[in-house]
């Protein structure tokens, strides 16, 4: 399919999402990619810590305080002492693209040593459709030096409108405490040059350390829930994002993308802490699997909004009985959506639903 | 996880099948990765041609001729003047895997200049794992330096049994008459270093030009239909033993991958020919998908032979709808299980349903 090879990066539709910087290194290395757009910080610890942004950067930042002063009661839905409060960025946001990135996600280098910039591929990405009915085994159609290949029904090759782009990361692979501890050394070195669509009814796992999506499209999608401080469980934030929202995009006939662009992740975290945050999700996931391989939304759920109530009821029908913290993350997540509407006034829109095949 | 770096080429246990031979070059270019196999060509045009295999190779040579003489009235299964003859092949071996390839691909180069030993590439993929219930983000999770990333849950780890490896194709891509008419110059320059795991549910466009697969697990289901001479469609025939394959590896629990190995395609086929054997299954597959994608099979369908015969029924009560040359496929389908069953006795065995999530 022709593709510009010149995507235009979107200075005043996108905004940077960063749950924190302890390291000033982290955008001074960015510069060049990131200087040009609007950052919003959300500050995921102590707030009486000051963070650094260096000269020249265009940002606004948010600490425990002002979240607590910004929402009130319903403040109880952003985690705090966790990452997972990147999300209150989302919600604040007024553009139509977000990109959010860890602070210890460092400039990759593709294979030819070019410094990759990370957020122009997401970009591609996103104003690119995805092909979630049928899968192109010459991956991304819609790449320069691509298309669909033989056999691919013409009927679906116009694709469905790009919600999320997941980018992957270049030496710490993110792999559970298990795996860090049993594959210390392990690295991932192969730079795989592809973008694909994850094909609809299938789940992955959604890494938020390099992800991109459409604020407008799916961002009410993107609640990270109850992490960190005073919570059973972390490092479960991003999953349990990308579950969500990859059952209303496929709802919805919206795409979900996987590959390129590479960020070089720095440093892994703490294996033994890990495991700790991980042990509870590691068998509850078991049983969150078969649920969202299985809940279907009903057509009058027409809107990210309506697709996530609606899915806040099931959680807390069948995983309420999991544990008592789904029940916990159900009310939270009926919260979330109002505290998106409250900073979002009049944005609510009906998706069309899709026209795949076999729906 | 773990897998073998050095993973063993079976040479007991692996036959190549090639439609025709019209080029010496061909097997002298694959000596080195060949020779060592048995081979079986099945000449797709005029029986009094003379295929010429240079020395050194074992091979057993089937033309239209040895085809009628060994099936009698049942050849009428068989393609003729067409590649989907194959599939004769698959039926006379006797071994556990079948590497198939057409007379245009030859050794492909990887990235660092590198011959691509394209079967070693298709064993490894066809000896580890498929994981079809859950997107692995790093690919194929059983490759060295991979593995399954966080929030991949642990009891989908184990995977399941690969049936099928799909490999791809540097230069001349696979493209369809229209495509091929709009993009003459096109060419596939992209390495991508990925095998995945096709989700289950997922369809693709399976080409047969380089392909491997499990005879004994999915065997019976790579049929190629009845194309070539007689008939009015061509180029559908991998096409149409995909869709099959999919349907009902997707039922049996078995796992189907596709990306490395790459082979170099050398040269396009006639787009004006292409087109005149294309345009008819350009529409019926708007018919044909909807078909694949939704169709079920019976609990009791427990082999893929009963798979087939359930799945050749379903075709004449639906398809046979879109045009009779369906009914006649369906016909073909059961003759061909028929086949199969006469030139592999008490082979027939039954496949343990899947344990997967979400069935």
């Amino acid at each position: 399919m022709s593709s510009s090879s010149t995507t235009p990066i979107l200075k005043d539709e996108l905004d940077i999402v960063i749950p924190t910087i302890r390291n000033l290194d982290f955008l001074e290395q960015w510069r060049p990619f990131f200087q040009q757009y609007h950052l919003i910080i959300v500050q995921d610890g102590d707030p009486s810590k000051v963070i650094k942004v260096p000269e020249g950067f265009d940002y606004e930042l948010y600490n425990r305080n002002d979240i607590n002063r910004i929402l009130g009661p319903k403040a109880s839905c952003i985690s705090f002492k966790d990452s997972a409060c990147r999300c209150f960025g989302f919600a604040v946001s007024k553009k139509k693209y977000i990109f959010t990135i860890d602070d210890d996600c460092f400039v990759a280098k593709d294979p030819t040593g070019k410094e990759i910039n990370a957020l122009q591929q997401h970009i591609k990405n996103l104003l690119t459709p995805s092909t979630p009915f049928f899968f192109n085994t010459l991956y991304d159609p819609y790449r320069d030096g691509a298309d669909f290949v033989r056999g691919y029904p013409f009927s679906l090759r116009e694709g469905v409108p790009t919600a999320v782009s997941h980018g992957l990361w270049l030496n710490i692979p993110d792999y559970d405490a298990p795996t860090q501890l049993v594959k210390p050394l392990e690295r991932n070195t192969r730079y795989v040059d592809a973008v694909l669509t994850i094909p609809k009814g299938t789940l992955f796992p959604m890494c938020g350390m390099n992800l991109a999506f459409n604020r407008e499209l799916v961002g009410p999608a993107l609640y990270f829930g109850l992490m960190g401080d005073g919570q059973p469980i972390g490092r479960y934030d991003d999953m349990w994002a990308g579950w969500c929202m990859k059952v209303i995009s496929d709802h919805l006939g919206l795409g979900v993308k996987t590959g390129l662009p590479y960020i070089w992740h720095s440093k892994a975290s703490n294996a033994f802490v890990n495991l700790k945050k991980e042990y509870k999700g590691i068998y509850w996931q078991e049983e969150l699997i078969p649920f969202f391989q299985t809940v279907s939304l009903s057509k009058e759920s027409t809107t990210v909004q309506k697709c996530y109530i609606e899915l806040s009821k099931k959680v807390k029908a069948k995983l309420g009985l999991v544990d008592d913290y789904f029940n916990k993350l159900a009310d939270a997540m009926v919260t979330w959506i109002e505290v998106w509407d409250e900073l979002n006034p009049s944005e609510e829109k009906s998706v069309t639903l899709p026209n795949g095949l076999a729906k």
